[in-house]
């Protein structure tokens, strides 16, 4: 049989490694919508966005046309550092479900911010270097991406602010550590270090902060101390950009084993992940060269996708920020405080809601003890203990595969194993506990949200 | 330059990976010296240790002169989950060093169990299902070892009872949870679901529990349980058998780069990352063909090779154990509670030991701030966040490169990265806190602890 000689872990060499970035809105006939000044209500200029981002990101943001970006030599050292992640057969995992298909998962944890944010964290580290900055400001909820950027700025000296959700900074005191020990500061948010931040703090004392806030707070400490700026992590185009290198790397493996996917699976928060597994897929489905089946996981406590709406939004609480036209549950939404894990924006990628809008995607959400099930059937076989957000991924390929044991179908499945679970372990406990419980929010409070949205008319 | 070849991580392919263990008492011409009887003081008999050890690997532990053992193809299956672990050309330690030395490492952290002790733990498990037992049973300190003997046992369908120290119990919380997420059941030692525990217990109200104790019960149930065996990660023949993997991946891909290390450095508590390590090397070295400066590394507050004797003791503090001859401080020895990570056992493997002694080996002894120091500026650079045991190595190895740039010497260095420090971060906090301190024992204590070893004519 041909398979037998498939490896359970496929690597490229150096040299297979991608050079350039891809950027998916090269291939979009009908781009996603721009930023919008929450003023004006006229799209986003470089000039404006270069007061909050780097300049060369600015570039990135806005370019729809540039199909591939050079990815600087000092990023692909970087990169070689910890990629190119395996794509993985899960042998293991196909025999325990007794599954005709084919299951791939491309493993992004291998580092120690134990997630694929690295990949953007580095390239936007890079460019505040290269125009000369102190240093830069951003905020985690989870952690990740907090961790990655903390890295990355450890590597370029330099210096890395983080506003971290304040559940999170006292929930995850081991995460506050690691970034700790790559020399980032770490403040809990909401905080008495912004006006934001006392604002928010005097209108709900002893509130446990959001993602909107610490994003608000992270900007506005940005934009009024010189020589920084302001990165985030998912959401935006530049991170998409960035993230590509997941799947041309998933891409370029799959071709020197001469397999192609039938479906792809990756969990969506902000869809840095999503977005950047499928791009190079996805630009063949846009070109029309290949179909593939792609399909977004979300969690049912945070359902951006499958029960928000196709609108402009802001995309934090202070609304200190651009707007986005995207897929949205309202900038208020907080996910119920029993939803683990990531996965808890309450937006999605304006680039992904476009190509979603357009039919291109499938969306599904997921309860959670349904996926930590998941999480613990493929860490019993597979040997990975993953983390909440990637086994969103997980139980929707499991599914899937239990589907083709049934029809008999040979699907080959491609899945994002977008990092580990040893920041979740709380999660874990109460899953082993029996003390998980699932949340989904009903149309009466979604709609309490939705109210919320500005009027915009494009 | 023929080294801007070198990637910075050199994979060995599936084909390559090694298809038998090295037996390095093979190529001893003195052998290490055999386990006794403690009630007879004679030569522990293969029946003997049948009670407590499966078969084969009673006969693993036994055999002093086959020089290979095949590795049973579902162990080999099992390996190329996480396996070839990669050997990892430092490349921007050296440029922060500003050293003219080339530091290499074989990171073995890339698996959930966080480490190496994943090697051994899948071969004993394997030879406990292949004798048709219910389970095993085991110790654990730190919890790298029992975690890796939880996934192996998730994976191969056995039950799995491990002892924890209850230090560590209480402190690594998230530990236990892996183990049980991998379906292990998980006692805080000393306890009362065994006489001996119920003994310590009696006797010291309160301990914190030690390794040896933990020992102690775990055999205690494996012998009064049947379809029960007893299994350990590190001081026996065995394991160092399994873990010589490590050593011949690191050997197979040197050879392929055309590299030959001149130093190898390992951090020692029981030796099976050294001992693993170093087997392929050291065995060149028995016979001649080539030489290695080979360095064990030892925290200076469990300073087994340094300030140990090299005599007969117990292994455990039940004195349930057969006597082994090894450098030790004594069965009763217990690191300073400041003490962090592994690296605590009182003993330290025969084989080595015997190595040791015959000169074949250096030793050297560092503290713990200065370890941690040098976590920290490894992880800075190279991305990983190192477990406390593994920052040992890398502290001398650092030291050595920058040796190397006093006197221009362009060594070779060969380090073990065992593992991954996710689950240190109580420690690393207390570092970054500047409220980390050294304890070494005093030569009083020392002696305190040798007056108890059994007299012992051999």
């Amino acid at each position: 049989m041909a398979n037998e000689k498939i490896p359970y872990k496929v690597y490229l060499e150096e040299h297979e490694m991608p050079k350039a970035w891809y950027n998916v809105r090269a291939d979009m006939k009908k781009k996603p919508a721009p930023l919008l000044n929450p003023g004006t209500l006229e799209p986003m200029t470089a000039e404006e966005l270069g007061v909050v981002f780097c300049e060369d990101l600015v570039q990135q943001e806005l370019d729809n046309d540039t199909a591939y970006f050079e990815i600087p030599e000092e990023i692909r050292e970087f990169y070689k550092m910890y990629r190119p992640s395996p794509l993985v057969r899960a042998y293991c995992l196909e025999k325990k479900l007794g599954t005709p298909a084919k299951i791939y998962y491309k493993f992004e944890g291998n580092n120690t911010s134990g997630s694929h944010k690295l990949n953007s964290a580095i390239a936007q580290a890079y460019y505040a270097k290269k125009q000369g900055l102190k240093g830069v400001t951003t905020e985690t909820g989870a952690g990740q991406w907090g961790t990655a950027l903390s890295m990355a700025c450890a590597y370029l000296d330099l210096d890395c602010k983080v506003y971290m959700v304040k559940v999170s900074y006292e929930q995850k005191p081991f995460r506050r550590e690691v970034m700790r020990t790559y020399g980032a500061s770490v403040t809990p948010s909401p905080s008495d270090t912004t006006e934001i931040g006392k604002k928010i703090l005097a209108e709900h004392p002893g509130t446990n902060g959001s993602l909107g806030c610490a994003i608000s707070e992270a900007v506005e400490v940005a934009v009024s101390n010189p020589g920084y700026r302001y990165v985030l992590g998912s959401v935006l185009n530049q991170v998409l950009l960035h993230q590509s290198v997941i799947g041309l790397e998933a891409k370029a493996a799959f071709d020197k084993i001469g397999v192609k996917p039938d479906m792809i699976i990756g969990c969506a928060g902000g869809g840095s992940n999503l977005g950047g597994l499928i791009s190079p897929f996805m630009g063949e489905k846009l070109r029309g060269e290949n179909d593939y089946e792609i399909i977004a996981v979300e969690p049912a406590s945070c359902p951006s996708f499958t029960r928000g709406v196709y609108a402009y939004d802001f995309c934090d609480t202070g609304m200190v920020c651009p707007l986005a036209k995207m897929y949205t549950l309202g900038s208020d939404f907080i996910p119920s405080p029993n939803h683990a894990g990531g996965l808890r924006y309450h937006g999605m990628s304006p680039v992904l809601s476009e190509l979603y809008d357009q039919g291109l995607i499938k969306a599904t959400s997921v309860e959670q003890t349904a996926v930590f099930e998941a999480a613990e059937q493929f860490a019993r076989c597979e040997g990975i203990l993953p983390a909440p957000e990637s086994s969103h991924a997980i139980r929707v390929a499991i599914d899937e595969a239990l589907k083709c044991k049934e029809t008999g179908e040979e699907k080959t499945i491609l899945f994002g194993l977008t990092g580990t679970g040893y920041f979740d372990l709380y999660a874990y406990q109460k899953f082993n506990d029996g003390q998980m419980d699932d949340y989904i929010p009903t149309d009466e409070e979604l709609a309490k949200y939705r109210e919320k949205l500005p009027k915009v008319d494009k």
